[in-house]
């Protein structure tokens, strides 16, 4: 069933403990003029799956992906015009109508001079980490995690500090583990986290945001806050989140915004998700007015402007017409997950985490994992096997990353459906 | 005629010697969280003056700006389809067609794989910068030079070295010149160039390009070429640049590649200049084959993909219609060149730069430091007093960048015309 030595390009080994780093392969034969020791970081391994993905489709193979968190329903550009530089933090029309979408969901009322558009939320991520962090800090952030933030932070020498998590905390941060992590490695600089998070869905509810925000205010960590799948939740998932303190409150359906509860953090937010624009890489940062002037700098250095066409489409993200638009694709996510959900018996997997938001579905093999040693070769096999694609964990948990694996449901009802049937044949 | 105290924000003062690092001025009544100290680089001017022009613009006044480094002629999308994330180092077709081009232009052939799609040229900057080079490397580049390496480069903890420049080199590096930058500051790790040059628009010919790269090679020096500017070159220019080696051939007339002369050189470039693509953010580098597997793990993590949209217009950058296109914008720049280079006598500056290509003029201001101070002064006095943009050369050069400005004529000839002639009114 599987194709040893296939094109399929297996991430190297990881050592335990440490930040995730694996040396980069060189070829033997060009020793050629030396490689940076800081770019000896793991490439994000699901974008390599996804190049095996459009392999295997023009090999006329039927794949179905679950790997790339991105939605099918992309909006279209309609007719753009020519576009030149921008400000380095973006339009000013943009950077209003982002402080206006604020005002809509949560209620807050934002400068729009402390908005800083940049390019999707990977180059707010590096220019926030750039401004806020120099070499040798400690950032405190969750494993499982989003791989970039711990690969962007170490190619800038920022020291990464992974805690741990599992169902115990839904997979979040608490004020304990933080305590435990800088008595173990030292006073922090900041942390970050993510509700809905990244790959597993689960969110903090307002409570237990404000206990980090609070936490982190206390000892002067900066708190960044990827919200970038905020408005993409569910009314169960909801609930679990909010615990006991504001649970359902309508203002925090969408997810709590760091912004009302901490001035000094950054929140960090996309057009990618919610909005479907991921390939127009535009993205966004709120910050304290102390950031502003310095992430200024550096974008005007790093990166010009953010995409000018990009811009100009996002100025319609924010109507009435477009949040139903896209309310109505979440809706579609919805009955997605509740396939899975349901289906979750028959997978005969482990244990999951509780999908409160995004389009993610992450969950130990459990009992698959006898059968194919780890979530490496499960996903290599069921790959070349069924022709579906799903993520291992290993690109977001250096450590238990290898029993479990992430499924988008990004990809709608019909592929999830497509893909849980083959994914119950193959494990027959 | 000068506003003092109006909003035209001024760059901080800059010290003497450096990189032309300054503090970022934070506002005194708000301490906050620590702003990283590799923050502290200075904004590129340029971009604030176009703020102020549009703030001109919108209180009623008709500013002919000669700042931004963009041509007016703009390909205008047409219809474009939804776009997702594509590979980190762009879509094999894009890879392809860059390929092809440099097989149709310099007669080189290239590993498809070997081109990786960026972000715009800042985009590849970053991430080749990050690849190539630890904290405390040297780096070597030339003053006057394009603010963003220097920047980029001290903001990633590089050691930049800075190679003050003038007529006599035609404002580029030279072997001797690198010799003696070793000898005061310790071995290189990498050397840019740039021809041509931003902000002097000169040129290295062929033997200029190869006595360099063999300095290099030798040396085990890491060589980046920013060809961003190819194609813009005009026939009186290529004769300058040339030499006497290799004059005129036509080969060489688009400007010399690095990548024929030195496969370990990087080669970047970009959709922005001579295809006019700029607020696509869309650019390239060529990488020797030990640079593609870090440049990848890279973008991955820092970036996800290139804009999608941006590569599907740029898969129409290659045809013989887009190059005729693309070659009349260039006739129009020579017009507008030639109308400076005319007027140069009744400007009454100083030392201007051989404008072999690109489309800037690089002058110093010669008798009008007296009246003015120094180049700020000017600019902002320039601004204000006859609503004509030009650069300040300190975002060029910390040193003699106080004595000069840079004019674009990316504008086109008409705004040119117009803004010659408010200058000429304006210093009577």
């Amino acid at each position: 069933m599987m194709k040893p030595g296939g094109p399929f390009k297996m991430p190297p080994p990881r050592l335990p403990g440490g930040t995730g780093q694996s040396a980069v392969p060189q070829p033997a034969d060009r020793p050629g003029l030396p490689i940076s020791q800081r770019s000896r970081i793991p490439a994000f391994e699901v974008m390599r799956i996804t190049d095996r993905v459009a392999q295997r489709r023009a090999d006329g193979h039927d794949v179905v992906s679950l790997c790339a968190g991105e939605p099918s329903a992309r909006p279209a550009p309609g007719t753009l015009k020519p576009a030149g530089y921008t400000g380095p933090l973006g339009t000013a029309p943009l950077r209003e109508a982002i402080a206006g979408h604020y005002r809509d969901w949560y209620g807050v009322e934002l400068d729009p001079a402390t908005v800083a558009v940049t390019t999707g939320s990977s180059g707010a991520f590096q220019l926030v980490f750039l401004a806020a962090f120099d070499p040798g800090d400690r950032v405190a952030l969750v494993s499982p995690g989003y791989p970039a933030y711990r690969n962007i932070l170490t190619a800038l020498g920022v020291s990464v500090v992974e805690i741990p998590v599992g169902p115990e905390t839904r997979y979040q941060p608490t004020p304990a583990l933080l305590d435990a992590a800088a008595e173990a490695h030292g006073p922090l600089a900041g942390l970050v986290v993510a509700s809905p998070a990244n790959p597993t869905g689960t969110m903090l509810g307002r409570a237990e945001l404000a206990a980090l925000s609070e936490w982190c205010s206390v000892r002067g960590v900066r708190l960044i806050s990827d919200e970038i799948y905020h408005g993409i939740t569910f009314a169960d998932g909801g609930d679990h989140a909010a615990g006991g303190a504001g649970a359902g409150a309508d203002s925090d359906r969408r997810g709590v915004t760091v912004r009302e509860l901490d001035p000094e953090a950054v929140v960090i937010n996309s057009f990618s998700k919610y909005w479907g624009m991921t390939g127009w890489r535009l993205g966004w940062a709120i910050l304290p007015h102390s950031l502003v002037a310095p992430l200024e700098a550096l974008a005007s250095n790093f990166a010009l402007s953010p995409p000018a066409p990009a811009q100009e489409l996002a100025l319609s993200a924010f109507t009435e017409e477009s949040y139903a638009q896209r309310d109505a694709v979440v809706e579609g996510f919805a009955r997605a997950r509740q396939l899975i959900l349901d289906a979750a018996p028959q997978l005969d997997w482990g244990v999951a985490a509780p999908s409160d938001g995004a389009f993610y579905y992450y969950s130990e093999l459990g009992p698959q994992l006898a059968r194919f040693g780890d979530s490496i070769e499960y996903a290599r096999a069921l790959l070349e096997g069924a022709d579906v694609a799903v993520v291992p964990g290993v690109d977001f948990d250096p450590l238990a990353g290898q029993r479990a694996v992430r499924l988008s449901y990004a990809a709608g009802e019909s592929a999830v459906a497509e893909a849980l049937d083959r994914i119950i044949r193959f494990q027959r």
